[in-house]
């Protein structure tokens, strides 16, 4: 009675294996600055909260599998002020975008088949293939080229036959990375050519914070057929608890497949949906606030980094993260140092090594991926105890 | 560009193949009875709608992977009222029942593992074995015998070094039938003689109709670390779209492989998991008034059913769900005629081929699988549209 070699292979959470040294700080009195994870501390709108509130429903029962129509339907408004035209039908809910990504796989990857991913990337589409037995292979890109896509022949040298997709994220997490239109435009001319899937996780479309236009893969020309956009609510208005995502695609028949899992599974949850319907007629404002918010947290995040001895960050396009090298040979083993053997004026930080985000063995040993998930007063000391971390492990070395 | 095998293979619920027939016979002004579905009219507890109500969240965050403390610590009062000794560790949640057999076939079978059901069964076991690419070997129940469990022989004659789990579903849906303790040990000397997993789903303990004990897995001694409770506040609390469950083993190797899958797919739902706490708190008199209603009405459909000329129903002692034979040579196409073909009065009813719970070809051909999750009077009035239809259909051949 062995556990399954799936769950053997599957990989731990480049932030778990540290969750127990920042347990023990928390009960050591020490205050922990969680630059480690994409739960923002941004308010759920207001509207949002008050749909749950005035729920008219007895009987808390099964949507349909395919999410409510009502939902889908007002989706269909949000993506068209994006240029994407959509109908309800094309809409897949979900329970998150993380089981948008599962369904992709699940429905159109055999075991065996192959996925190209940019190295680093999001570490549980690594843990969503190995669940499905999918082979991750992977493309590297480097915080020297600021992340930007390697030549397009680094992917084309990774195509087998059992290559079946290319799955993007753009914006990018753990990057802030995003992709050009020319960019865009090659990975579109290699998924026309060797007739791929194109998986695209755009939740992060609404934290783009340079002039360049974003580009949804759905916004690609003939090649409507391979695209099956990944979306959430989750990060758009700070509400990752109510697991509420999208599968999103033209292709009729990855549409049946993936109903047939939908099914399986039910419904999505039928509260989120209530939520996330009542989020998509969050005023403006909010939006431009959180925006804001986030651009001057950027700023500030960026600005300090690069001022410490030693530590260079790329400035992240979008998203709510950044990847940073530092000063220290091995980035992991400083993270732990910095909750299990340092403190600063009762303070310390947590940061995601950056290695747990490549599948490349060793890349990423200097880096550390942090969000701006805190406020700027917080961010301000955690770029301190930053520095002052620094300082004390490499004097000591 | 194919969608992957497993998506083809992915079976198609019993109900679904029907529903657009039932959606043709709505649109044509005819009132269809969902004899077919576990979706109950019952209302939820009020202590479990004012807890969305008066919730004061204002960031609808992540919650744990693994669930919250507070629910995890609640549940474990729940289950020692069952004789069932748990602790909050020892407790997953889950987004539903479905993911928890979803979790457990991913943790502990290998794609080619093997797993033991008996047939009929719910239809989405053998789904998610697809899914996992796990193979389902089935032993055959017969409703002449009222479903009860085959000789112990039977199982052991499906047995291979492929074999890894048996799967149980008690009470049972689709048949109604309860374990008896004889039963509930031959199961558990099996389990203990090959080593096997032993996955229970007992989200309808709360529906038994007999004084005959309900045995949980749980209580089975000796292959404590064998067992994988499946569990489900759905049902028990008519809150079916809060999409909330549970994994329950005292195997902590199966809870770390289980946690993998759990982190990867980040949390479940946050306000589920507020709904399903306060749901523990349901005053007696609810479960009460549920209990009596479903009782009466499973007497006021068996007594309904078995005196229609031909029909046979056995008396299922918990769940909510009988499986009865009707006197045509395929239900499934009596079901579909009955959408497509038939009204009385403007009325029809919609049941859930029999077939379709069996893996075993051809079984059950002439059975549906009934809910009775409305109310008397729509239950009386079901009862004479189907007699009504079997006379017609019958005497047209």
């Amino acid at each position: 009675m062995n556990i399954s070699l799936r769950a053997q292979n599957m990989p731990q959470s480049p932030i778990r294996k540290l969750a127990k040294y920042a347990d023990a700080a928390k009960r050591n009195g020490i205050h922990v600055y969680h630059l480690n994870i994409g739960q923002p501390d941004i308010k759920t709108p207001q509207c949002a909260i008050e749909a749950v509130r005035n729920m008219s429903h007895d009987i808390l029962e099964y949507s349909p599998s395919q999410g409510t129509k009502s939902l889908r339907t007002k989706m269909v408004g949000y993506y068209a002020e994006y240029g994407i035209d959509l109908s309800p039908d094309e809409i897949i809910v979900t329970t998150g975008g993380s089981e948008a990504v599962m369904f992709a796989y699940m429905a159109c990857l055999n075991p065996g088949d192959e996925i190209i991913v940019t190295d680093p990337s999001y570490a549980n589409y690594m843990a969503f293939a190995i669940s499905c037995g999918a082979v991750v292979k992977s493309v590297k890109t480097s915080i020297e080229d600021g992340f930007r896509l390697p030549p397009i022949e680094r992917f084309e040298e990774q195509i087998t036959p059992k290559t079946k997709a290319i799955l993007i994220c753009n914006p990018n997490n753990p990057t802030g990375y995003l992709y050009t239109k020319q960019e865009m435009f090659q990975i579109r001319d290699l998924v026309k050519k060797y007739n791929l899937y194109l998986f695209s996780d755009e939740v992060y479309r609404e934290f783009i914070y340079t002039k360049r236009p974003y580009i949804s893969a759905c916004h690609l020309e003939g090649i409507e057929d391979n695209v099956v956009l990944i979306d959430s609510v989750s990060k758009r208005y700070s509400e990752c608890g109510i697991r509420i995502g999208a599968l999103i695609t033209k292709n009729k028949e990855i549409r049946k497949a993936v109903m047939k899992f939908c099914q399986a599974r039910l419904s999505p949850p039928l509260i989120g949906q209530i939520i996330a319907e009542a989020s998509l007629s969050t005023p403006e404002e909010y939006m431009e606030e959180v925006y804001d918010e986030y651009l001057s947290r950027r700023n500030f995040l960026i600005d300090g980094l690069n001022q410490i001895p030693g530590v260079y960050s790329p400035t992240p396009m979008g998203a709510f993260y950044t990847m940073a090298k530092l000063p220290v040979d091995d980035a992991e083993k400083f993270c732990i140092w910095c909750l299990s053997d340092f403190s600063y004026e009762g303070q310390t930080i947590m940061m995601a090594p950056g290695n747990g985000f490549y599948s490349t063995p060793d890349a990423g040993k200097q880096e550390v991926r942090l969000a701006y998930v805190l406020n700027k007063d917080d961010l301000a000391k955690a770029l301190i105890v930053l520095r002052k971390a620094l300082e004390t492990y490499n004097s000591k070395q």
